[in-house]
């Protein structure tokens, strides 16, 4: 079958010949792809800057955010069938240990990440994973243009569950970054909470769409530079949760200086870090959270507010084998919503 | 193999002779049996006061409480070896379904119940259950005095922890009832709320027992007859959680009159019912929760607990052919703490 | 100044002439009526219902859903000036209790309730309470059209909040009844929670409103005979949570009936009440919850969201001087949307 | 009467004669001091440490721990009579303010901090305060040995219920520090959590009453090196919770790395500060939270518990005027438990 992997760090990504994966264990399922999104993390990947993080050998498949339809299945796999549609959660979890049997995946001590950590991911015709990494979708439905939602989505929909807590009636919730998660963010947040959401986004037509998707206020900033303008927006308080994608150069200082008493900043984004100031941590009692992708069940009830046309996400597709190309417009911020590799 | 089955309702269970269980699925687990707690549930069984509940067709081999040692496993059960010591949660679940992915074990649609539904139980030497019911015990420790646990320990720890969020500093608890059950009730009370925990027993025995355990107060009345005495414990006010391990008779009515304002009634015992008042529900803000068993992740937190010594049961041992005998001895209030076969 | 009271239980209340309330104790009061609320509540108390549950003594003036601006503050109230628009919350707490430091302010021991408990209400040109009952509200607001808030609304806001831990991502909740809280809580619910709402409302008019408000479903029966039609509707399942607004009749039994493995009973109506078994309390694991009125707190959140136009609520005003008339035509179903008393 | 108060940055201490104070608001009340503790903010405060953060000006009467009994109170203070025992939270709050009605104290906007900001604090034969800041002791207790619970103790208090949900069965919490905060944190930990907990503390002396308060293990190493020792406590997981008592040094670098997957990093101590890398904060699912005091709600709770003899600390006296002394014994680490100031 047909594949994309990185074949050198900081070269093109290379379309191959691979053998077809098989099912062995029980539980194997072999998906076939109808869509796998592009990430900023496969940049990072290619460029080298997870190597060391994920102990990466070349060459390796990419693809971590990947929907399809089951095309093979194990002998414990009782309750899907071939055809079924399915959406692929990017983890390969155990389901026996303590973080498995809580519903705390990401906490799996033994889980798998296909596509980043060495396993071939789903820039492919075909992809092994577990029957546990599976949301089965309803009968009919398309999965390439869902493919993004495991993972952009997913970890959207993980951050804004948590911070519910701090978003109650008469809070405000800032979103830093409208790029694919920023906008799932913002739906997310309008369904799940009462608080009035903030996008800080300095692009035009991403502020436009923010507005779209249901922003209370667009702050069209630079995240570098918002933080006054937040504090504006609160009468000097500062926002109960500030929701930072981003993650790196000045944004997680504004982010800090941007938080109420009692507030919380919940980072996504990353690359970067930040300093603080213990003095300031208790005179403001902040929390500060991470966000590791998300829960089975988290994507389940994504994928159900997907059905029901409460969450969208504007996709662009490209054939897998322009894989190259569609990762250089990716990153040279050519696409509009979130790109999408399909083979045909 | 030789195994204990009710063949008639209303008669005494019979020892015979049965075909020893194969793993057939790919998590299916044989167990041997080191030992099978009598339940009062077994009594109720044998009465036929379950028949319809569960559409129960005999012969039926009991037995939910049970602990031993892995005989054989399927393809699919990479982390227990033949040998391993384990606990048997009395629940076989999908591993699937939404309910298994967010912990919810019981809530499993498709579950099923092994010496309750017709799937043949632990009272037997050897037993058929599946990799996801098990948990795997210290190595080296002796399964059969755990095997109480199973049932009724996890019960006690599912109802203790849910009833958490009522029973801060300052506040009471009553534990209706001090049998198995309750003694570990009154156990984990102590080690999981800093409650005062009030025991509700009229024989002097277990009365002594609970305070041994670490009841604050015991109040030796039937629990048909309770109310007043704890409402003067409590200057009036009530108690902010009941525990309820009776269920039936005169107890439940006892158990509501008893509730403070805001308070909690925590149904675990059953076989009665209870008549509700919606102004008296509104006026004292009253909750009622029902209990079900409890989840894999509990059992494992209370053989953590077990193994440390801080929850402890006393059990009395018989030879699994002495079973009829065991079970009139239970019905007759002769053991003291749980009774337990033992295959020999 | 005019007040209306009842002057006999099982009679139409009268105008009367009353001494105009004075500010005594440092953190009094005096509002002056803008508007006051005509509740169910009422109308039970004119029949006598209520007689024994509040110790009432006639002649008694009514009104617990009050809205108005301050008059006058005693020497404890610096956060109020003479004019402020306010909204009143229907109970006078202590502020110093375990319950009111907590927050929960319907917990304080020795809590008042003018209007209902023999303390003269809002039925009147002006009426005295603490500054611990009072929403201060935007410069410039209306009030007499917020007066059912106070107490029709922060029930539904009570109920709704405490519900909210089932009502997750794919879960259905049902609302029986569409009336005045009835209308507020399907608002609430599709703000706070990301739940499928389903009315049940056997009147077409109403039931056309519960979907402009946001209802997904709408049951045009009778709550009494609901059931089936909840079951069909969630693949005989069942709901996460019922909200019951009616609380007698036949009402309570099929509420329990929809509810759905691990949901919750969530009671406001009152005036009946209903046979619980243990042995299904255990099986469903059903949880019961009453609700009283609601926090000061979550009268602020509701009045945030009035404010921003999230929640509305039709009104008819009455001149102070027809309130036996409004009383009636409350009575006789003939008033859309909620009935408001204004003194002139 | 006779007070002791900063009267220069960088000076000893100096007993002046300040006239009474006398009550004014209606919330008012004047306490007799029957002790007052002697906090490691005092010294910050005398060193100048804290002048900008709280905008002080001199002279200032010291002490923010105190406990003693009512004096006078002012109309609008029904619950408390002359000669009521009581201990002083830290605070003076509105009351009225968002935050104080939901029982957030600590996040009242207007809040006073006697004894810090410039009010005089309980240093003093006599100090102001309000009826809001005070927990009234049960009959015929003496005040004086509970005077540093109204900080030290309330601080533990209130970082201990925060972890508590990081803090179940099977986990382990580690204590870093292991002086007056630390040794009411490690029996509150004990009494509120079912968590194993060890305590980091070098020296042999209070490593040892460690041990007596409950500590199921003892690191005798600084806290600046003993993230390893923790890790191997830990079979290299890590605590699932920390709480920092020291919070500066290079503590802070060690308590995060010591934290597993999923873990908290509860800050209790200050001083310092510590840069967080966001790929570490995702990767491993960290939460950070600050610590400010404690509730009124959380003062009550922990006096409950001291009656109850649950909580104890080991206290030292001194008189009013050897204050200077006093704050030097206690500089020196020559103090055993907390000393406290007794005016005679």
């Amino acid at each position: 079958m047909r594949a994309v992997q990185v074949v050198g760090f900081g070269r093109p990504v290379a379309v191959v010949d691979r053998p077809e994966p098989k099912v062995e264990a029980p539980q194997d399922v072999v998906v076939r792809i109808a869509g796998a999104g592009i990430c900023r993390t496969d940049l990072h990947i290619v460029e080298g800057g997870l190597e060391a993080a994920f102990n990466q050998r070349l060459p390796l498949t990419l693809g971590h955010e990947n929907a399809g339809w089951v095309e093979a299945v194990g002998t414990g796999v009782p309750h899907l069938a071939v055809g079924d549609p399915v959406i692929v959660h990017p983890a390969v979890t155990c389901g026996f240990c303590d973080a498995c049997r809580r519903g705390a995946d990401m906490h799996c001590a033994t889980w798998r990440f296909p596509g980043v950590d060495g396993w071939p991911g789903g820039y492919a015709e075909l992809m092994l994973t577990s029957a546990r990494a599976l949301v089965k979708l309803a009968p009919g439905t398309s999965p390439a243009p869902l493919a993004p939602f495991a993972d952009a989505g997913l970890t959207a929909m993980h951050a804004v569950r948590r911070l519910t807590p701090f978003a109650g009636t008469g809070t405000t919730v800032v979103c830093l970054g409208s790029g694919g998660v920023g906008q799932i963010a913002v739906q997310l947040l309008k369904i799940l909470t009462p608080a009035r959401v903030v996008v800080v986004e300095p692009d035009e037509a991403r502020a436009q769409t923010a507005y779209e998707l249901g922003a209370d206020e667009v702050v069209t900033l630079p995240a570098e530079a918002a933080a006054d303008a937040v504090l504006d927006l609160t009468a000097g308080h500062g926002a109960q949760a500030v929701l930072d994608l981003v993650g790196e150069g000045g944004v997680p200082e504004q982010a800090l200086r941007m938080l109420a008493k009692g507030a919380v900043y919940s980072i996504v984004g990353y690359g970067g870090g930040v300093h603080i100031e213990h003095l300031d941590m208790i005179n403001r009692e902040l929390t500060i959270v991470g966000n590791q992708i998300g829960t089975h069940a988290e994507l389940g009830e994504l994928m159900a507010l997907a059905a029901a046309g409460r969450v969208t996400l504007g996709t662009e597709t490209f054939p897998l084998e322009a894989a190259a190309e569609a990762m250089a417009a990716v990153a040279a911020g050519q696409v509009g919503g979130r790109a999408v590799l399909v083979p045909e």
